[in-house]
């Protein structure tokens, strides 16, 4: 798959922070120009939510991050680079300007992509000596997490531009999709400012307050909008008959005075005023950067759901997560432990939101969880893949124990290590430990029996050469350990 | 808290048919009115989707189902109801004679609401003898899972009306928000227009396809409106200087040419035509059906994940739905186990979506989840609730053992039942067997100790007489039967 090697960020506000996070938590070596005094605290805190919220997203393995390298010019930071993403302020002559000396300074082939919300392609190359590689790759905030860029080509931008790029983004989870037009504002912000616009008029007018508005959304058709968008939906709403019942039952609405969209709201400093108040009385309980934690948790989740959706094959941008995942695992360096005759560290997790009970303690099965991720994890390590599972073989679960020590809190890291217990391997016996990250305290254990099995024979058999010849030598070295406090110990069993 | 005695839907089709199911799933006794031939067929069919959708969304003991009655006159169906909805075809006149005949017919102290999606109230209730209690409750498709509806008064109606809908409709699970005036089309369908129209100009002037119109929304900001709303989101996007910031940096865009709103597409054939085609490329390979399954599992999805939020607390329509969920325990018959020498039922749940691995089984923890979600309604049986919990008591788990003896698949029906073999009450040991429904197939055993503590003591007490009074009757019953086969076993113990 071709891929970004090098990227450089011109600009590095919210959006410009967020899309060198993502090129950072891709394993992408990122070169950062931003000549705002305060960018590298800036950017350290996009950074900072975003490694938080990659924790949470997914349990694939993520490279090594990237090295982000705050340079003092645009040329020193494009040096090198074959992603250059601009996300400076929104004025078409600094943007121009901007993708000019770019454009100057940067390798031919290096695609040049611009975050603006509105501004025409063409407008932005107009200067340049090579057009054919820049176009507007129009992102969402928060950019770690919410994976559409628009990709708008400009009159001079070559087709291929708009391809490789899409191509490029797969890879670091991002959705490209490819517009047939240049228009002002693409499609995503024509969408918005038409709800914008109808909004401020239903604020000026006293038809409902902020908060009323935000709630008519989220109650309702914001729910529907994460999963299909408006006319997947529609079609639903259409039933058997579709699309053009549908239109034919709701098309002259479009007649109808349902909407000042016809006319331009002033936007007076009473009505900022009006705006503000109502918005403060709304969300003003919680800080700006309680709110953006609170945000990414919700997407995140919702992410999560969305993977799971449709029998397990996912849906929307749950199943560009599994992809990415899979790409993810696909590039992973293969895993091998070294055999010692020290327990295996298996598991880093976090106690996710939806691992708390209403008191924000960690619930019960997610204690299992943590023991059957990490069994889990002890398989890839011994080259139990996708591949070996496609064909054919797998270990199956058949029994565990877990002892609860003691409470795990929302947000808090855990991890896990493992201890393998005598075996043939085709029977894998291990006993495991779940500790807190920040003090070492132990939580849990759990005891675990997998057995190997054949799917074609339909019963247990010995593992392949291949996965014996990983396992074997971890089986041996810990055949020295002593025997674990609690492992052969049944539910109720008097302590000693 | 106040709440609907009997309700009364007047039309039946996917609005007034998943009303119907709304109110008989609240418990609620509901007279349909609706001449549509094939009334009972498509109603039984919605009620069949939201029953499916209900046993996904909680594990809060739904009440006895109201009963459903197919009346022949809208005076038969009203007859001593208390709240009234009509959900007749959108047209003006055929509207207000229903509205005008129910008001006729209705105890005069009823309320009604109309599911109107445009028509202001005013216009509705013209005619009414006893217009101060009618209102618009506009809802949204599935109106079953979605819980918003927009309370909208007409001028004659009264503010108390409005208060006593929404009042009633909390323990229905749905939110109802006040709108302060009214306007045709309201505040939700305000939006949607907006950006309908402005959907028709770009597929119309070939910006995009309706495919990628969706996944402009729904990989951007369709997973931000699930949670939070315009105005809340902006206030993020606008940093630490909040909404004024944001204005201030947004508001000129108002004046740009972003919009085609100002001119109204012309539905022309060839654009529906287009439409038309665009969305069975895009979503024709999953029938009507098909993707209202997906819908609902995706909906239930995200509610779930936003119960999860902020800690625990809930947020937006997660928040909601604890509060539903809090309500149905409330108001659910205190369980009181009968003392049988057999084991106890204690679980009927379906393998959800999230639940399952990628190859459609229930994957390792969720079968520890059926049996701590069983432990927990055992307690629930014996009186510890959350009032015992608040006064300072409960039961911690200490230790599980599970052994999984076949794989349960998406969507399959479980349940398990319960031994509680020999303790003093301040432990509480039980073995637990899994069962899939369909066939009482055998999926896995349990075994599960837990101990009454006090949280202000912060150690191992026996549990509070009243508890102890619930408990002892059912050890007692249970102490003549056999030690189950697979009870104190430890993992990898040799059978027999």
């Amino acid at each position: 798959m071709t891929k970004i090697n090098k990227a450089a960020c011109i600009g590095g506000g919210v959006i410009g922070g967020a899309w060198a996070a993502r090129f950072v938590l891709a394993g992408i070596d990122t070169n950062m120009f931003d000549p705002h005094p305060e960018a590298q605290r800036i950017i350290g805190e996009v950074m900072a939510n975003a490694e938080r919220a990659y924790a949470m997203l997914t349990m694939a393995p993520l490279p090594p991050k990237g090295k982000l390298t705050f340079c003092k010019t645009i040329e020193e930071a494009v040096d090198g680079a074959d992603w250059i993403q601009e996300s400076v302020p929104e004025r078409i002559e600094l943007k121009r300007n901007v993708i000019t000396q770019i454009d100057a300074a940067a390798d031919p082939k290096a695609l040049i992509g611009s975050s603006t919300s509105g501004i025409m392609p063409t407008e932005l190359q107009r200067d340049m000596k090579h057009p054919e590689r820049m176009f507007v790759a129009h992102p969402y905030n928060p950019v770690y997490l919410l994976p559409l860029a628009e990709l708008v080509g400009g009159e001079k931008t070559s087709k291929a531009t708009l391809e490789e790029a899409k191509a490029k983004l797969a890879p670091i989870g991002m959705k490209g999709v490819i517009l047939k037009k240049e228009i002002e504002a693409f499609v995503g912000d024509r969408l918005l400012e038409a709800v914008w616009r109808e909004g401020l008029w239903l604020i000026k007018d006293d038809i409902c307050d902020t908060e009323t508005l935000d709630d008519v959304i989220r109650y309702s058709f914001g729910m529907r909008w994460a999963q299909m968008g408006m006319f997947e939906t529609y079609r639903i709403a259409g039933g058997e008959a579709g699309m053009r019942h549908f239109i034919a039952q709701f098309g002259p609405c479009l007649s109808w005075p349902w909407t000042k969209l016809m006319d331009v709201v002033d936007l007076t400093d009473e009505l900022v005023d009006k705006i503000a108040s109502q918005s403060d009385a709304q969300s003003g309980a919680y800080g700006f950067r309680e709110l953006e934690r609170i945000r990414d948790e919700n997407l995140v989740g919702i992410m999560q759901t969305l993977k799971g959706s449709n029998g397990g094959q996912g849906w929307g941008a749950g199943k560009l997560l599994s992809e990415f995942e899979e790409h993810l695992w696909k590039n992973a360096p293969k895993p091998e432990a070294k055999a010692s005759n020290e327990p295996i560290k298996l598991l880093d997790a976090k106690v996710h939101p939806s691992w708390v009970d209403y008191n924000g303690h960690m619930t019960e099965h997610r204690y299992s969880q943590c023991f059957a991720d990490s069994a889990d994890a002890l398989l890839r390590l011994i080259g139990v893949d996708m591949d070996y599972v496609a064909e054919g073989h797998s270990y199956y679960t058949v029994e565990n124990h877990v002892r609860m020590l003691d409470e795990a809190k929302l947000g808090e890291a855990l991890y896990v290590k493992a201890q393998i217990l005598p075996g043939d391997g085709k029977k894998l016996h291990t006993f495991m430990w779940l500790y807190r990250a920040s003090d070492d305290m132990l939580l849990a254990t759990g005891e675990h029996l997998m057995l190997h099995v054949s799917s074609k024979e339909g019963k247990s058999v010995p593992p392949l050469a291949a996965v014996l010849a990983k396992l074997q030598p971890l089986i041996d070295a810990h055949a020295g350990l002593a025997l674990p406090e609690g492992a052969g110990r049944h539910v109720g069993q008097k302590k000693g």
